[in-house]
């Protein structure tokens, strides 16, 4: 069982967003006296500040009452669900989607990427990761023994793109990389890829014969009017594309755990054998609230955009006017990425004396890859007031722990 | 990628419980007329005819009303309802579960197995399982790459217990074997492992050090008085047990997609790692629903367990009537295995026809072992007068394509 331990302790989970309650405060450095405030919890978006696509519940009851065809389902999802969300969804993208052989649904975007992942990688495999991204990405490629490549992302020196490093990502290619994957917008930056980016990502996969996840979760949130550039709907698309998207963000549907996952037939075959040894299926009832997605009352997506980037441009403002303190603004979705000056403890351990001293949940950049010793994610779908509350005793704290 | 090909080419789900659909029809040898009735599918049981627990839909909306607190809880599942499990689970079993490290939720019980299959196998690991077990066992052992130790189930010689070869398993034991999992009761068979048996297994696995996954699932459904005994509450259960049990049978919770597993801390904390990557929680709101659990309405269970021990007989009656035809009565939970005569067509081409020309739907019994090839599952909780009808018809194709 060596190799096993050794594998699950590279599987840390006390510093993962929502686990702080796990986490031992005996032993913190605390400066001063606590730092008083609503709690803010900014691991994860609150679904109490922005509430479920309205009608969610009502979907979901009508599928409890449709009973047996709702509960049990194939494992891909039910077949009447997949051709409304592949018509949609084919929509937004400006692909074709089949219903039948291109479309997986799942138990949330990260049940869809360890398919995804796990349809692609066989132990030794080399995988190239960004980094910053995701910090599941590591993770999941760690425990199917793959190699991993790191591309970096420039995301503070790019004006236009999410600074990805397309050469280093041609490298780890030409050296025998087999699979691809990114988010976009970048998880945790907030960063959207530019369309020359993106078809550079595409021509390079097509030369290589490279496997590529995107993970566009947060593609619906665009601000700014900014153009997105859909990897599966550029010329000449990667063969084996795997594109992963859902409600839990954006629409507040987290609690229902549904992932989408579309793109190579090839792959989502392989992503259904799977299932079916993971979990079966999405949960069958919570599959009828897909219904609504996509389909949100006239002018609710738009506000929610916008009641987003008001409160982005808020915390901006605080952020940016501490010395040291360095944030790109989020282009997509609800992330920031602080960059913040040397601190006399480790970024694991502000997180935790944040926690404790000023009631501020934060993600430590480390967990996003190991070079990110400064950094913090937030995600800032909260209330407004409180979010911006909280990232002002943030900077509190950060000024009291200066080095 | 060609290990992987290989990999998924073995992972088939064509013949699995609930993907008939996917099924073609075309060149299936049709002897005669189709005989009409009533669809029936035995794959899975029908929650149209045994519904849920009663109040399940209004936990699940309280669930909801919560709103983050429900829908973001640890990865292992909501504190106050892991409590409340640990309490009935402990009074059901007779054991003590610590609700901080000994319980997880999973979605669905398969989840749960894949998780504690997963922080218990290496690659090349030697995994021992009964024949015939439910089919994802071997799924899983071969996904992660272990080599398998069939134990063969002599369930039609054991008058007393499931018939288990415990020679072949101290053998296996003794071979290297480092996790052995069975279901209890047995599925396919419904059969209960006897006292002597478990005691057997508890000793052999502390004996020779091996991790045991016991999958109880239908371990509340227990006809006829018998005796069952749980393993986790023998005298010197083994050091690395892991148990699972959960909702989605005899509760017909299965559209909620609930799992649990209890036992070793050490295996519970790297199924949480784990589930933080495959899933990264039970749905949240689904979780609400627990509550009802192991406290349904007085009486309930009790004649939930009596309908389903009158259908148990009246198909008991039909499968006995028919010549060359031998069943083992259903000991506990709603399965029958009977084993047929040799037939003109395979049992998958069996089940095939049975379901296009009689409109009746059971798993063929090469999905629970490669040597049932004539013998099929059936999953009675069904509506009553449908499933003997459905037998009927069931019986009448079997006479017209015996050999």
């Amino acid at each position: 069982m060596d190799l096993l331990a050794d594998k699950f302790s590279q599987l840390g989970v006390d510093n993962a967003p929502g686990q702080e309650v796990l986490q031992k405060t005996a032993e913190l450095k605390l400066l001063g006296d606590p730092v008083p405030g609503k709690a803010v919890d900014f691991s994860h978006g609150d679904v109490d500040a922005f509430e479920p696509v309205p009608g969610t519940l009502e979907e979901f009851i009508r599928g409890v009452k449709l009973g047996g065809e709702q509960a049990y389902t194939e494992y891909r999802g039910r077949r009447i669900i997949r051709e409304d969300l592949a018509e949609k969804i084919s929509a937004f993208t400006k692909t074709e989607i089949s219903p039948e052989s291109q479309i997986i649904i799942t138990p949330g975007t990260q049940g869809a990427l360890f398919l995804a992942m796990g349809s692609m990688i066989s132990p030794g495999d080399k995988v190239a990761i960004v980094e910053p991204d995701y910090f599941a990405n590591r993770k999941i490629a760690q425990f199917f023994d793959a190699e991993i490549f790191p591309v970096s992302l420039d995301y503070f020196c790019s004006e236009n793109g999410a600074g990805v490093d397309l050469a280093a990502l041609e490298s780890a290619f030409k050296a025998g990389v087999k699979v691809f994957l990114f988010s976009n917008p970048n998880n945790p930056t907030g960063i959207v890829y530019s369309q020359h980016e993106i078809r550079a990502i595409a021509s390079l996969a097509r030369k290589y014969g490279i496997s590529v996840i995107a993970d566009q979760l947060y593609s619906r949130q665009i601000f700014d009017r900014r153009e997105y550039t859909h990897l599966c709907a550029v010329d000449n698309p990667p063969e084996n594309l795997v594109t992963i998207i859902g409600p839990s963000k954006t629409e507040s549907l987290s609690g229902y755990r549904l992932g989408i996952a579309f793109g190579s037939a090839k792959m989502i075959a392989r992503m259904e054998k799977l299932q079916a040894i993971v979990s079966l299926r999405a949960a069958g009832y919570s599959q009828a609230v897909l219904k609504l997605w996509f389909d949100e009352p006239k002018g609710w997506m738009e506000e929610r955009i916008a009641a987003h980037q008001r409160i982005r441009d808020d915390l901006l403002l605080i952020l940016n006017g501490v010395d040291g303190v360095k944030t790109r603004a989020t282009e997509a979705g609800s992330y920031l990425f602080p960059q913040i000056p040397a601190l006399i403890v480790t970024i694991e351990e502000f997180a935790r004396i944040l926690r404790c001293h000023a009631n501020v949940t934060v993600t430590p950049g480390t967990e996003f890859g190991p070079q990110f010793t400064r950094s913090f994610r937030i995600n800032f779908s909260q209330n407004h007031q409180a979010a911006v509350a909280a990232i002002r005793r943030t900077m509190e704290m950060v000024n009291r722990y200066r080095a």
